[in-house]
């Protein structure tokens, strides 16, 4: 490979600006994002308060971590099920910690007909109004819960080991495309086991399940951790959860398992014979990941050109961009990079054949280049009559600078392009990696915490290890104190559990770590 | 291939009855259906009126189905999007007759939060009212239209191809599982044209990939049809439609495609400048299948003995039982079975490998086979000492009777089996389209309709094609006529679309038959 001098470029690279809508990261990183968003057409606000419309492109990158994951959830013993949206009032109740921790952000449906308003519009039918209100699912373990108490009988029946693909939704006060919207798409495995250490593993298991789903395709490394009695899900004995870095120092939860103990076959009685015929109460877990992954997928790897994927999830992986000047060579041109881009295509990229776009549109050649750009598409490979004539191409990667193209060889290219690929999805996870650690500290005071969290609102203090009693996090003064800096515990992190030191607020001494961080 | 004597049985098939808990078709047509979807554990009712739960073995159907279909609508141009579940009211209200035709069954969602009512319980917060009631969708027309109105600026930006998957919901008075509920699963495609041909195109196109899904994957044969006015689509200009007909006799709605004209373009302002900068408005379609199409398959396929699959849509075609008597062999033959199956996954069928369940469960060989059969795997093989020695299989098949096996040499299977998957898959086609033309009647008066339709409650009459003026359907007589037969029309079938003949109600001369028939 050697670097090309502006010579091969067919048009000028550093006129950026004029391409560029997008907001720096330095300048204002909430804007940044929805620039990014914008200019990539991954989503757009809809008229609905705090939904989302999920365009052709954002919805793609759903479908690429849907068809990852679903195949891995089966490949752990787990069956799709569907179950009903609409949740009854009565059934929710049932779990005390877990209607106090969902009935504040319930949408609630409380009639089934509409009829003319006398001024011309419509309004829910009067007589149309339901005995008992319709709840739509925030999660369903309500409404599994009390179903599977039918489908188990002995312990021949268990596990059951199920999950569902839907959306779901939280009236949310403060919303944000992909991260956090009132109607969500997730999917959510319940299982149900006959042992406490049966349904501890299978939550374990699920939270590897989605630490190999970001570590080795969205290219985003995660800490593994135990949430603080304080930020469990509401019901849960334990809550798992894998938590990662944005690149304004912010933490954002990724995903997260629940080991349920038998607080919900308490109250939907799921219970089973045993061999000794005594009746048990089943044991039981649920685990999701939601479109917040799509959000964590963008903001972790972008730049201020706009969106950046990693090759496993980006549904082009390759664009060619014909570079016709003169019209009479347009239809050659074209069919040469037809050509290539099947050669492209019968090529194995991550176990499947290489995903290959050419943009054939009539738009200008600098125009696709910085819509490759701009989308997050990892390759681009620029083709014109020179490059034809000389059996090369212009490539140039997303993961490095725009101007850095470099001229290659077709038989080169065939030959390298899975291992560029490769790289690239590679150094993606590298650099979030080292952010991380870069923006990682280990602090012994709450003094240190204060000047970590005090600082610039676009740069949110990255990730503080800490000593640290959960069991304080509930007292008055500790909570104040978070509350003022803006900061939450995230999680015991396993690679910290075995470490003793002073709890930084009560100075107890304490095992394990906790980490500390402003969040989305 | 040679018929066995019963002398390779080991457990003997003529005791039918101690494993068939189903009702006979004969018997109660209805009662069969649900005894059927029981005994093959596909779904159950949930405690919310109306709402179906998909257990694992019914939501593997829908993903059979949707895996094919989703191909074929990326394939014609159409990319997936997500939309909101609910619609604000006022967007809901701009196209009359799409609102006269869903308010009367809307789910709506009046308050966003609860709280406690005083007595232990929970009920909506009163200060949590919204302003606007939100409808959960029925459809998306209102909401999808509304949006793609800013989407679209000029001609450039058409066509818009868009699909999507999701839930909806339909408040149904009379539910029936699969085939008509509450809330149902379904994909709705939408698109947008410049011109009144490149839309009527589409629709055509999109009903033409509707026939292809049932005719080659469900085994379903289906006719092509126009509705008429009276039984069209709230708001289209035309819909079409594919109609099969169930073993009782009754017509089935399998998938509606919809030219939507520029009724909705104008509702929601989808405009566009064309090549003159003159604005103009777009022409809109819109075509979905649901859940109901698994119903379908049910009612068409299915036997006094439960279930039967075609082979394209069975997630698992072949299943291997074990036949072990003595505990001995116990590992042995298991790893056998595996072994075969491993061979046999390795082989491909409509482009993809066998898929081969090995039955190892406890049960006991007889009750695999039950269960199998109830369950409608295509192919049956049981493997025994005897059999591995002489490496020959007993393979029996779902579409023929369950006590007719054949011993086949290992090596003839491994030929065969493809070509024996084709073959059901081919046979199921060739049944139900032979049961459709045995019950079709050409009449040519309302006496003969009469007839027709005043037979046995079991069993519904089939289709009647007759000339019919299809401005007369909203004739008080004629809709008192069709009313007390509990006959509707289903079609007007484009391969009857030239004929011509004289109205059995007007008596004035049409072009065209229309079919009648009693229809879910």
């Amino acid at each position: 490979m050697t670097k090309l001098s502006v010579r091969l470029s067919s048009f000028d690279l550093t006129k950026k600006t004029k391409y560029m809508a997008i907001t720096t990261r330095k300048e204002d990183f909430s804007n940044w994002f929805q620039d990014v968003i914008k200019e990539a057409d991954l989503a757009c606000h809809s008229v609905v308060r705090g939904c989302m419309i999920f365009k052709p492109t954002g919805y793609a990158l759903w479908e690429s971590l849907q068809k990852i994951l679903d195949k891995k959830i089966k490949e752990t013993g787990h069956q799709n099920v569907y179950f009903p949206l609409l949740i009854p009032l009565s059934f929710f109740e049932k779990e005390a910690k877990h209607v106090e921790g969902f009935a504040k952000e319930c949408a609630v449906v409380t009639h089934y007909r509409l009829e003319p308003d006398g001024k011309g519009g419509l309004e829910p039918a009067k007589d149309s109004k339901l005995a008992e209100p319709l709840v739509i699912r925030p999660t369903s373990e309500a409404i599994i819960g009390e179903a599977i108490s039918s489908w188990i009988q002995s312990y021949k029946d268990l596990p059951v080991l199920i999950n569902q693909w839907c959306n779901v939704m939280r009236w949310e006060m403060r919303t944000k495309m992909f991260l956090r919207t009132s109607e969500f798409l997730w999917q959510e495995g319940h299982t149900a086991h006959a042992t406490r250490e049966e349904a501890e593993e299978e939550s374990l298991k699920m939270l590897e399940v989605y630490e190999d789903l970001a570590h080795n395709y969205l290219a985003i490394p995660v800490l593994k951790g135990e949430k603080t009695p304080a930020e469990r899900f509401p019901g849960a004995v334990n809550t798992y959860t894998i938590e990662t870095m944005m690149q304004d120092g912010k933490a954002l939860q990724a995903g997260t398992s629940h080991f349920l103990g038998q607080n919900f076959s308490k109250a939907y009685d799921i219970t089973y014979a045993d061999k000794e015929q005594k009746m048990q109460h089943a044991w039981t877990t649920s685990w999701g990941v939601t479109t917040r992954l799509i959000g964590a997928l963008i903001m972790t790897h972008s730049d201020d050109f706009g969106l950046v994927l990693p090759p496993k999830m980006a549904p082009d992986q390759v664009v060619i961009i014909p570079i016709v000047k003169k019209n009479q060579d347009k239809q050659e041109i074209l069919g040469y990079c037809e050509a290539l881009a099947a050669s492209l295509r019968a090529l194995t990229f991550n176990g499947e054949g290489i995903r290959v776009k050419v943009d054939a549109s009539p738009k200008e050649p600098v125009d696709k280049f910085w819509d490759a750009v701009k989308k997050g598409i990892p390759v681009r490979l620029e083709i014109g009559p020179r490059d034809k004539e000389a059996r090369q191409v212009s490539m140039s990667l997303r993961n490095k600078e725009a101007k850095d193209r470099t001229a290659l060889p077709i038989e080169e290219l065939l030959k390298t392009i899975p291992s560029t690929l490769e790289n690239i999805q590679q150094d993606l996870y590298n650099k979030a990696l080292n952010f991380r650690l870069e923006n990682s500290k280990h602090i012994e005071s709450v003094g240190e915490l204060e000047t970590l969290f005090s600082k610039d609102e676009n740069y949110a203090g990255g990730f503080a290890y800490a000593f640290f009693d959960p069991e304080c996090e509930s007292q008055p003064d500790v909570e104040a104190k978070l509350k003022e800096l803006k900061v939450t515990t995230r999680c015991l992190p396993f690679e910290n559990k075995n470490e003793e030191g002073l709890c930084i607020f009560t100075k107890k001494l304490v095992k394990g770590k906790v980490i500390f961080a402003k969040s989305y």
